[in-house]
């Protein structure tokens, strides 16, 4: 028992994760394929102890609806390690919040880790994905070095990520709007679960691409991830337009960025897009290319390049 | 037996038609609904005489697949005649062809109208929204006054347009690239069934939404008509862009265009958006709203108000 530190990147999905078919459990409607960030990073420190629990984000105090979340993460954390202690949850993300930079998966990552320290759990890297995939379901990837597989699962002990090889690439992250979302993904998931005539398609669907794209990675077949991880991007906006209302989190700008990754295509460098619950767009493309890319993007917002990084780590515990 | 010329507009659906359940015969997977224009005809002449047929479009001279897709169309009508002889089409289209203003359902709307005079055919407005169906599907409903529905049908015989109620209602058609589209609809059409997950949940979500909107235009209720508009039109662009590759026909300026309509809703102008299979942005609007709409899209491109029009009509018969 006592104090843990530890640090998480975000992970930014090749095959998406949209819908759950456990909200409690957070078992997701299939399976997804995510990279972890090198960058951009979560450390968070957990210090049991204390008449109550309290959450600080960058240095301010947090209540409300993030904190209840953190809290009731603590609270699974407790019944695993057996304490009814409370603790302090200090934490600070590079990222802009909730801007579709994923920091939740990063947050609940590092939170999962830390506190399974601080609490005096001693758990495997499939069993922190399990505990973090609770508190936001793609949290369960960013446990994990470079490349994740989420196995969909039946049931909490079958749900979790686990590290796979793929080619080495680079994402470059374009930020179109740094604002926060309009709509919460898990509200949208909730809204598209309830409103599109196509959600019944879109699990199968995310299936039969994973294990297209599990046997692109295996090949090292950079063309083929691409196209997969474009398509079914475009599958998940689609399936979110498809709901009554519509429901868009893409920007003019954002498709004018993928226009552009499309003309970079044709002119020779190979890279593909992707985005997930939000405007920003996120190409892929070999280590080579990456400098171009993001030159040619950098004139639709702020462009960072990732390299695929580790998975949550412990800085120390005491 | 001779010469007839007749007059057609252009319709824009505010129930989408896309797919295809028999393609010789031109049966769409669901049915679908539409306002004829009252603006951007297209005239045409058929004179039955001569060695071969000649078709001619806007001056020139017509070969190749366009000018096959006419000739075709007269064999129908010469079949239903019981006769042999050939035929010169002369047509003049004021749109800009294969734009998005759907100027293949004005064609053959015409086509039909002259075609079946010309060859001495008597026919119902139903017999020649049939006979025009087997052109383009969407000339079906070009044929009818103001407002159509087009029942999808079991056959030949049962798929046509007839004349609905409806609101008032103005059209403010924004040009947003006047360009040929990159991808027909019949090929658009083609691909997403060939390659979408979601294309079976396709026909049943148009027959709900069909169904509702007759509901809706029974009961004069604008504000349903609308929402139900939208919704139908994006869900008809989410089904093309979760095709594989994807297939998107809006252009980042087609996306900003909604996003005003989305504004001027917030700001009390009542007004909702659609797009057939291209990047102009059309948007219905009460009478009294149009011109407001107009100006707060003109900013996009070219705009023009259409109101409720005639079907396909002959100017004169010899």
């Amino acid at each position: 028992m006592g104090t843990a530190t530890a640090i998480a990147h975000p992970n930014i999905a090749l095959i998406k994760y949209w819908g759950k078919r456990d909200e409690t459990l957070m078992l997701p409607a299939a399976g997804s394929l995510s990279m972890t960030l090198d960058s951009v990073a979560t450390r968070t420190t957990v210090s049991v102890g204390g008449d109550s629990d309290v959450f600080q984000l960058n240095g301010e105090l947090s209540t409300g609806r993030a904190a209840d979340k953190v809290f009731k993460f603590l609270d699974l954390v407790r019944q695993l390690a057996g304490s009814d202690d409370r603790a302090t949850v200090l934490s600070h993300n590079d990222a802009p919040t909730a801007a579709g930079l994923a920091s939740s998966a990063s947050g609940f990552a590092a939170l999962a880790t830390a506190a399974a320290a601080a609490y005096g759990l001693n758990l495997s890297t499939a069993e922190l994905s399990r505990l973090a995939r609770r508190g936001s379901g793609s949290a369960a990837r960013s446990l994990i070095d470079r490349f994740a597989v989420w196995h969909a699962g039946d049931d909490d002990q079958t749900s979790f990520a686990e590290e796979i090889d793929a080619p080495d690439m680079r994402m470059i992250i374009c930020e179109i709007n740094a604002g926060p979302k309009a709509v919460s993904s898990r509200d949208g998931m909730r809204h598209t679960r309830d409103t599109s005539p196509f959600y019944p398609a879109w699990a199968p669907a995310t299936e039969k691409a994973l294990a297209e794209m599990l046997a692109a990675c295996a090949a090292q077949d950079f063309t083929k991830i691409g196209e997969l991880t474009e398509a079914h991007a475009m599958q998940m906006h689609a399936l979110a337009l498809s709901a009554v209302p519509p429901l868009r989190y893409l920007a003019p700008t954002s498709f004018a960025a993928f226009d552009r990754i499309a003309e970079l295509r044709a002119t020779g460098i190979e890279t593909y897009g992707t985005a997930d619950a939000g405007p920003n767009v996120v190409a892929i493309a070999r280590p080579k290319d990456a400098a171009a890319v993001a030159a040619a993007l950098s004139e639709f917002g702020a462009t960072h390049i990732a390299a695929p990084g580790p998975g949550a780590y412990l800085e120390g515990a005491a």
